[in-house]
């Protein structure tokens, strides 16, 4: 059972979780066609989205998950890349996280997106006992919107897991 | 469309694609709890599969996206991260890597499945154009058993991205 | 002499070369004490501060020099480092970039402030020649503040260097 | 003296020890001629040896020296690095650790022959203290041949630093 | 209050914290220009004074700022950077420790000074406390010319100081 | 064939390629016990190592090998690790370096000799040909001793090789 902390008043707003991340690629981050590693994108995605969660749970959080990614564009050496984060939703002990991955061309500074991650994690004190999360409350259209998809996504996540049970069962 | 590229005879199997990588989780890649980092097991699970993709493809690959991952137990510092990849299935000019990420606890030997990845690769030439892939040719039942496996896997992913299209459609 | 470069129409707000920067300090960035290295902060802040110049001047920048930096707080490992940068004066092709660095304590959410910075860079061409700045256009009170003060700063860094140039002949 | 450990039953066996490691060669590790730095190699060859150690020695490992290394080829930026390493010889709390590097070339596949490290590792316990190593029983004619030419190496190591003591104590 | 040391008899020479840091400037450190980062160059000033400062203080040191700093000519890819650091003025539990940057150019040998840098440090013990520093002793001209100048320094951050904070007060 | 190289006038002086590296030990380089890894310290030995042997054949130099290697004593974090080399001998185009590890206690600056390394190098030019070395001019007694020293372990290299050629050729 998660142990006890106490919620703050009205619960935590999304926003008040938001970061924002950015970086430049550099030459070590980039294969022979000069676009950088899927792994290296991946880490900063982890690292931007523990950042937002830990600004929501105000304790430390582990990496539970992360739901299919895409690179839509690649990343280029001199690039800038622009991670934003918030949380979408929160249960007893666990959470969902959005990063919104961009690329900038450091001379036209256009920007493209290049993927969308949602992250889980889980909230543990420092004997990596779960926690009892503080309530999000999504208040913006935008927010709301992002709360009802990430619902949807844990529901989709729950079922994907009974599948992979029940086809392990049936080999 | 692809350039041209001859597929050796009677395809490449999947145990040419192997690939296996062992590092040591050390004191830079934990957090307060000890255990590693999300991103930092990410960064490996990429480079393992590159690797095993450029033994399928002998040309430069780029990670086009990765499926839902679960880390199913902590890694902690000392541990032995063991990765094992090799090439699943293959098409015209993607294919998927399958990753098995084991810990392997030093002192006792004791081997823990943390997680399973299935990444997704394009083949490039050094223009930057999509390669004709090889033919993989799976033998043995396990290879066969992964092969159909990993077809289920690219409808689900080709319906998915249906799904979202139409969803973004919809709004 | 700068190569021409046209300025954009009206100038650039402080606003658009706003640059933020996150990152928890981990273990292998820290002392004996548990307290972050004083050049690593720095290595931070030089990455935050070219993003921005960047995104003012549209090419490649470097960093001319920066002015005395003092560390008025220790930062812990496993706190969140916030950086953020903008463009506060900007000539033919010098500039000054601001960056404020902040501690944040990830239970507590505490910010503190830490350090406060100022850099000049340099925008060059490929080639390595000067490149001549588009028109900085402080609108808010705030903005405007911050630009006469980096004037003010100029001047004494102008000052300052005919000092040591005179001391230094004197000898 | 070295603390008590029970060996286990009959021994361990080289192939127990086996450790594999691959690695692609990243622009930040190489030199003007886009080749890996020799210092690079041998981190590397070090890290896979250590592994090796543990495995046979099931606690934490130090090393205590290695002998003298060729590289008979470069490895270039992009090349994948395949590093072998198992356990040739164990005495009461030392043991000889061999490893193969091999360089392959990410585009035809082939496979070179690059350095073969011998590195002599010391088990330890938890304050430091020397371990009792379990026994090593070679059994295939490969790894009979291993163990003996690991002895042989053993007996000129303890040779050569006798002639390094004598060499100083004559002068 | 420090907490009590002994200082060693007749005081610490200059030249017993004389400190030299050689190092190749590697791909993975440079920009699209192929010159090393601001950033990376302020990180190893740091770590070379900080020797410096602890070849003086025999305990823990931080730093506590630097002040300002050109670089006059850039670094680049290849070349060898030399910094030599050394205490110049020691005060009760602070201390200035200045370092002058060398690119050595690794084909003909030649030396540039690329910057100056002074930066203070302050002594801790374990639990964080200041400690009393031993006494410096400047014999040479050169040592006793820089320990004078050291102290003009030391009096301008002083009077920058007192100055920051009347303006900040007059706001 | 070497490509051909002016030496310089009366050759080159040892002391003339003496090179000095000072490094703190961090706690990402370091295992459970607290000592940094061989690798770690193989790596450092490698860049102080071509630093020297860059400074005498001003090109290129690429690793060829290095000598039988032990660790007299550990390294632990906190300590600083200072590397000094110098080029030993020189033939047509390869030299030999020698690298003195010494680990100081950073609070009771004590100096303990933990390793001593011979490098061997190779000098090429920007095509990766071989190229002509100037000549080495050991003058005081204990370049003359070193240059000796270095001769017959040169000699013994060759007949090492040789003996391996014949053993393998044997079975």
């Amino acid at each position: 059972m998660p142990s006890d902390r106490l919620p703050r008043d009205g619960g935590v707003r999304p926003s008040e979780t938001r970061t924002e991340m950015t970086w430049i690629v550099m030459p070590g981050q980039t294969n022979a066609l000069g676009t950088v590693f899927g792994g290296q994108v991946m880490a900063w995605i982890d690292v931007c989205a523990a950042v937002s969660a830990q600004r929501f749970a105000r304790c430390t959080v582990v990496t539970a998950g992360m739901d299919s990614l895409n690179f839509r564009a690649p990343m280029r050496q001199g690039n800038i890349a622009v991670l934003r984060a918030s949380v979408n939703w929160a249960g007893h002990s666990s959470m969902e996280v959005g990063v919104r991955v961009e690329r900038e061309d450091a001379i036209t500074g256009e920007r493209t997106h290049t993927s969308s991650a949602y992250l889980t994690f889980v909230a543990l004190d420092s004997r990596g006992n779960k926690v009892r999360l503080p309530t999000l409350s999504p208040e913006t259209d935008e927010e709301i919107r992002r709360h009802h998809e990430a619902e949807m996504r844990r529901e989709a996540r729950l079922r994907h897991k009974e599948d992979v049970k029940n086809r392990r069962a049936a080999r």
